[in-house]
C-alpha cells in the first residue's frame, strides 16, 4: 500500500473546544451507562445483611443464568474481567496443568500470559490477528494431545483488539470431534448480551464475564458461570485461592456468596440492567447490535474503498458486533486519530492493542446503543479523518443511514 | 409543488423497539440537560433564609446580567416563558394602552393574545411568516403613531415556530428612526446564549428569556431583564400584579425578591449553567451554534434539492443558529415524521405551530449541543424520512459531515 | 418574664466544624426532598408535545384530585405559592371586591397585602397570632356584611408563622351559620398531605398548594384546587389575567394546560410523590406527622418547663403537625440560635416571620421525616440550646424518645 | 446475670410503617455515603486510556498515600476487604510460611482462615473477644519464635465484631522489643480516616483498608499500600498470583496498575472523598469520630446501668470510635433488636458476629456522620429497646445530648 495522504500539520496547536454535550464513548468498554443504571446506583447502601439486600442479591444470582443460557452456577465478583479469568483459572486448574490457548489476539495472549503466572503450561494455536479460530486447528492440537495433558481450552468469544468474533459452537465441535476431556472455558466479557452464547447447549464449562460491556454498567462487577463439569474440576484444584474460591462462595450463609462485602452498588445497577435486557430480550438485543454493527460495516467499507484504511478482520463474516477494528496506514499513528476524534469532535474511539498498537483505531458498538448514537459516532469520525488528511473513499455515513433507513425487519 | 413521493404504508403496524441508549432530544426547547446541571440539582433544598442560600442568589442575580449584556436589574421568576412576558407586559404598561407587535410567527401571536387579555391594545406588521421582520415597516408603523400612543414594541428575536431570527440592532434603529419613545421589549427565550444580544448597548429595555432553551436547563425559571426605562415605566404602571411585581422583587428583603419561596433547584442548575456558559464564554457558545446550524442546514439544503422538502426561511441569512423549521409537501402530515424519528430512530423532533401546524417539522440544535449530536439527529432524521419514501436529494448527512470536517477557525 | 440565662459570648468566633452528613432541614419547607423524587428528577426533559409527556400529565391531573379530596380541576403552575395565591385571587375576583380575611399571622398578612396588591379590598378578623381563627368571630364578620359585599373568605390552614393550625371544617360551618354566599379559599401550603382537607366534603371551593412542603417536592411547582363554584366565579372575574387563567388552562390543547411550556421535571417528581403518598395512604402520612409532630411537642414542653421558652400556640389542640413555633426570651435573638443548630449542629430551623421576627424560632417537622429524622433535629437543637446557656426544662428529648417508644397504633 | 424484661409478645404481627425519610445506615459498613460522592458517580465511564482518565488515577495513587501517612506504594483493586487481605499474603509470602495472628475477634479469624487456604502456617494469640490485643503476648509469642519462621504479624486495628481498637504503635514497639523480623500488616479497614494510623512513623509494613467504611464510598474498592520491606518480601514471594500480584500493578503502562480495567465510578468517587478527608483534614475526621463516639458511649453507659446490656469491650479505653458492640441479655436474640430498629424505627444497626452472633448488636458510627444523625440513631434505638421491654438505665439519649453540647474544643 503506497497510500498518499496529507496530515493535519499541527493539531496539537489548535486549542480543543469546550466539552459540551453528550460524551460519545465508542471505546469497546467501558459503555455508555444508561440513565436507569446510574438512578438505581445513586441511592445509600444497605445493610449487608439485611433481609433486603439479601433478597435482592439471591434475585440477581437466579436472574444472571438466562443471560449466559445456563442453569449452572454464576459467581459474581468485585472484580474486572482479570479477576473473572483468574477466577476460571484458579478454580478449576492446578499449578502444572496444561492449557490450550488459541490465539485470537491480544485477550488471549493476556489470560495466557496471566495463566502462566499461575504456574500453567500454556500450548497455543498461533494466528494473525486477522482472522477468526479456525476450529480444525483447534481440533488437531487436542488430537495431538494424546495423553490429555490439556485440562482446558481457553477461548475468548470476541477479542476486542481484533474485531473479530470467534465460533464458539463450531469450536465445541472441534473438542468433541478430537474427543478430549478438557474443558471449555470462554471468555465472553465482550460478547455477553452483544451476540448469542448459549452455555448449556454448547456445552461450555466456564463462562466468564464483566460489567461494563454489554452489561451497560460501570467497571467493577466480574462474572463466572460454571457447569457441572466445571464444578468437578474445582473439587480437584489445587491453586491456592480464597477470594476466587467457588467453594467458598457456594455456602449457605448470604454473606460467604461475595466473599465479603458485596460490591453493592454495582449489584443495583446490575438489577436495572437485567431488567432493561429482559424487557428488549436478549433476541432484541442481538438484534440491535448486528444492525448497528452492519451501519458501521457499510460506512467503514465505503471509508476503505481509498485504499488507506483496512478492516482488520479479512472476512467480513467475522467482523464483530461488538467493535470494529480499523487498520491505519503506516505513518498515521492511532494517537492522533483518537486525539482528533476526542479533542475536536467528542467521541472517544479506541486505539490498537498488542500486536496493532498504534497501527489501528477501533470503534465500539456495543451495550446501550441506538441509530443516532452509531450515525452521531461515525459522521464525527468521518469529519476527523478527512480533517486529517486521510483518503476517504465517498458515501461513509450516507451508507450507514441508507442501511438504517430499512425497516429492522427487513434487514 | 407536485412531488410524488410514496408514504409509508403501515408505520404503525410496525411495533417499536425497545428505547435505549440517549434520547436525542431535537425539539426546539426543552434541550438536552448536562449531567453537570443534573448533579447539581440533586441535592437537598436549602433553608431559604439562611447564609448558604442568600449569598448563592444574590451572586446569580449579578451573574445573569453579563449573559443579557446588561447592568439593569434581572428579575427570576418560577414561572414559563409565558410568565416571563406577562411580567414584561404588567410591569410596564397599564389597561388600555397600546402595543405594535410586529408578526414574526407563533410567538408573537401568543404574546400578542396575552396583551389583548390583559386589557392592551395590539397593532401589528404583518408577515407570512417566512421572513425576518422588516425594519423598514416597524419604522413606518411606528411613524404613524404620531401620538405615541404606541407604548412598547414587542419583538420575537428568534421565533422557534418560523426558525428564523430577526435583527434586533436593525430594529432598534428602526425605532430610532422613527423617533418614537415606545419601551423595546424582546423575547429572547430562544435566541439567548445562542445569538448574540447586546442589550445594552443596542438599548432594549425589556429582554425576557427561560430556563430550557440555551441555558440548558429544565423548563420551570424565567428571566426578565429591565434597563432604566423599563424601570421608570414601572413606577407610572397602573396594572394590578404582585407575583410579577417588580418594585417588590427590588426590595431589600431577600425573600421578596422571588415573591414567596425561590425555585432553589432551578436556581442550583443556574449557577451550574452559567458556570458552563462562562467556561465556553458566550462568543465560544454563539459561534458553536452557528457551526452546528451551519451543518443542519447544508444538510437540509441538499435533502431540498429533490422538490420535497423547503426551508420555511426564505433568506439564508434570516435561518435561526437555534432551530431549522423545515416545511413538508402538502400530503404528508407532519405527526407521521415525528412519530417514525421518534419511536424507530430515538430522535424528537418539533411539530408544526400555528399557520404551520401539520406542514412543517423543526430540528432544534440550540444549547448542550455537539458535532455527533447533530450528525446523529441528522443522520437518523435522513434515514426516517427515506423510510417513509420521501424523496430526497443525495448527500445531506455527507455534506453536513463535510462542513464540519474543517476545523473550526476555517469556517 | 424576667428569666436569667448566660448568652454564648461569641458564638461567631469558634470556627464551624466540617459540613458532613446528612443536611437537617427543619425549616417549615422547603422539606428533605427523597432519594426517590431526586432520582426521578435526574432525567432528560421530554418533547412537551410528544405522548410520553402528555400521558404523564394528563394522568397527574387526576391523581391530584384525591390528594385534595376533591373532583374539581386541579390546575399547575410553574410558580410558588404566593402564585398560586394570586390565581386564586385573579381567577375568581374582580378589582374592587371585598374579601375576609381572618388574621392568621404572616401568610394571612401576606396574602392580604397581596390581595390589596390587586385592588380587592380587604376585611380582617384580627389576632394576636397565638391562637386558631374563632370561627363564631367569621361568623359575626360575616353576618355584618349584610350585603354580601364580601366575595370571598381566605382561610390560611396551617399558618407557618405561628405554628396554628385552624379548624376549615368549624370555619366551613361559621360561614353557612352566616348564610354568607362567599366563596371559601383555603391556603393548604403547609397543610396538604400534613393533616386532613377535605375539600368537597367541606365545601371548601378554592384550595392553593405549593410544592416543597408536604408533597417533598423541590419549590418551583403550585397547585390550585377549584370547585364548580370557584369556577362559575371565574367566568364572572374581570381582573386582567393571562398566565393564571384558568379559561386558557382548560382549553383541549395539552400545552394551554400550562400556558407554554410545563415544569417538566417538578412533574416528574410530582409522579413519584403521589406514587408514595399512595403507597403510605393520606391517613398514613397523617398519622406519621402526627405521632412525630408529638414527640417535638412532649420535648419541647419539658423545655418549656424551665420558663425561658414558651409554646406560641397557647392551646395544645390547635399546634400544627407541620411545625412548631416557639418564643424565645426577650434577650435571645432568632438568629443565635438558628446560627448555633445550623453551624454546629448540621439542623436548619426556621426564625420568627412578621411580628415574631427576632422573637422565635420554628421547628419544621412536616413531608419526609421519620422517627430519628426528628430525633436527631429535636437532640442536635437541645444541644444548641444547651450550649448557648438557655435554661431548659430536663427530659426534653427523653420524652419524645417515650413517646416514640409505643406502637403506633397505640399512641 | 438474671434480668428480667418483658419481650415483645409477637412484633413481627404489627405491620412496619412506610419507609420513609432518611435511611439511618448505623451497621458498621457500608456507611452513609455522601451525596457528593454519589453525585461524583453519576456521570459516563471514561475511556480508561485516555488523557482524562490517566491524570485523574495518577493523582489518586498519589493521594492515597497521605491518607495511610506514607510514602510507599499505595495499590487499588476492584475488590473489597477480603480481596486487599489476599493481596497483602499472596504478595508477601510463599505457601509453608507461618504467620502470627493475634486474635482480635472474628475478623482475625477470617484472615487466618483465609491464610490456610492460601497453605500458611497461622499461629495465634488468643482472646475472650473483649479486649484488645496485649503487647507483650505478642511479644512472648515472638520471642518463642527463635528461628524467625515467622514472616508476618497479622493485625486487625479496629475489629469491627468487637468494637475494640487495638494500639498499633504499642505493637509495633512489641515486635521491636522481640527482635522479630516479621511484617506487620495491619488490617485497617474499619480504621482508616476514623482513628489515626501512621503507616510510617510506626513501621507498619502493610496497611489495608477498604471503600466502604471510613473512606465513604460504596463498596467494591480495596486499597493495599506497602512500604519497602514489602517490597522486598514481594520479589520473593512464590505465591501464584496475578490479579493481586504488585509487580504487575508497579509497570509503567497505565492500565496494568489495575490489572484490566479500572473500577473507574469507584475512583470517581474516590476523588470526591479524598478532597473532602482534605477539607476537613483528617485530624478534623479524628476528632469528630471521638466527640460521636463518646456519644454514644455516654449514652450506652446509661442504658447498661439497668444490668441488661453491656459493652462486649470492657475496657473503656479500649472502645472503638467507629463502632460500639453491646452485648445482649442471653434471652434476647439479635435479630428481634435489629428488626424492630429497622422495620419501626429506620436505623439499621448490625449484629453480633462469630463468636457474638446472636448474642450481640452494634452500633456504627463511622464515616460520614454528624452529631444529629447519631443521636436520631440513638433515640431510635432507645425507642426500639424499650419498645421491646428492654431494661434500660435512665437517661441515655439525654447524656449524649449533654455531651454534645458542649463546644467540641472543651470536650
Amino acid at each position: 500500500m503506497s497510500v498518499q495522504h496529507a496530515r493535519a500539520p499541527a493539531v496539537e496547536t489548535v486549542e480543543a473546544p469546550a466539552k459540551r454535550g453528550f460524551e460519545f464513548l465508542n471505546v469497546p468498554g467501558p459503555t455508555n451507562i444508561p440513565g436507569r443504571i446510574l438512578n438505581a446506583m445513586h441511592r445509600p447502601a444497605l445493610d449487608f445483611s439485611g433481609p433486603e439486600f439479601i433478597a435482592l442479591s439471591k434475585q440477581i444470582f437466579e436472574d444472571l443464568k438466562p443471560v449466559f443460557k445456563t442453569e449452572g452456577n454464576v459467581f459474581i465478583y468485585a472484580a474486572n474481567g482479570h479477576g473473572a479469568w483468574e477466577a476460571a483459572l484458579s478454580n478449576t486448574l492446578s499449578p502444572g496443568d496444561s492449557i490450550l490457548v488459541p490465539e485470537t489476539g491480544n485477550f488471549s495472549a493476556s489470560w495466557a500470559d496471566m495463566a502462566e503466572a499461575l504456574e500453567l503450561r500454556v500450548v497455543t494455536v498461533p494466528s494473525d490477528w486477522r482472522r477468526a479460530i479456525d476450529p480444525n486447528a483447534v481440533e488437531d492440537a487436542l488430537r495431538k494431545d494424546t495423553g490429555h495433558a490439556i485440562k482446558a481450552v481457553l477461548m475468548v468469544h470476541t477479542d476486542t483488539a481484533t474485531g473479530i468474533t470467534s465460533d464458539i459452537q463450531a469450536l465445541r465441535g472441534a473438542i468433541d470431534a478430537a474427543g478430549h476431556p478438557a474443558l471449555f472455558m470462554v471468555d465472553a466479557i465482550a460478547s455477553l448480551a452483544t451476540v448469542d452464547l448459549r452455555m448449556d447447549e454448547w456445552n461450555v464449562d466456564v463462562a466468564i464475564a464483566a460489567s461494563q460491556k454489554g452489561m451497560m454498567l460501570p467497571p467493577g462487577a466480574a462474572f463466572v458461570a460454571a457447569g457441572e463439569r466445571a464444578l468437578k474440576a474445582h473439587a480437584a484444584s489445587s491453586m491456592p485461592k480464597r477470594y476466587w474460591d467457588w467453594g467458598d462462595r457456594m455456602a449457605k450463609e448470604h454473606y460467604r456468596k461475595f466473599c465479603g462485602t458485596a460490591p453493592e452498588h454495582l449489584i443495583f445497577g446490575l438489577r436495572e440492567a437485567i431488567d432493561m435486557l429482559n424487557e428488549e430480550t436478549l433476541d432484541g438485543a442481538f438484534a440491535r447490535h448486528a444492525r448497528l454493527a452492519e451501519a458501521v460495516r457499510r460506512c467503514v467499507e465505503c471509508w476503505c474503498a481509498a485504499g488507506a484504511l483496512q478492516f482488520n478482520a479479512v472476512n467480513p463474516l467475522e467482523r464483530a458486533n461488538a467493535v470494529t477494528t480499523i487498520l491505519l496506514p503506516p505513518d498515521v499513528d492511532t494517537e492522533t486519530v483518537r486525539a482528533m476524534c476526542r479533542d475536536h469532535y467528542r467521541v472517544s474511539v479506541g486505539g490498537g492493542l498488542g500486536k496493532l498498537m498504534g497501527k489501528a483505531f477501533r470503534i465500539g458498538h456495543m451495550g446501550d446503543m441506538n441509530e443516532p448514537m452509531i450515525l452521531g459516532c461515525l459522521g464525527a469520525v468521518e469529519a476527523a479523518l478527512k480533517r486529517l488528511g486521510m483518503p476517504l473513499g465517498e458515501g461513509g455515513i450516507g451508507a450507514a443511514v441508507d442501511w438504517l433507513s430499512h425497516p429492522a425487519e427487513a434487514r
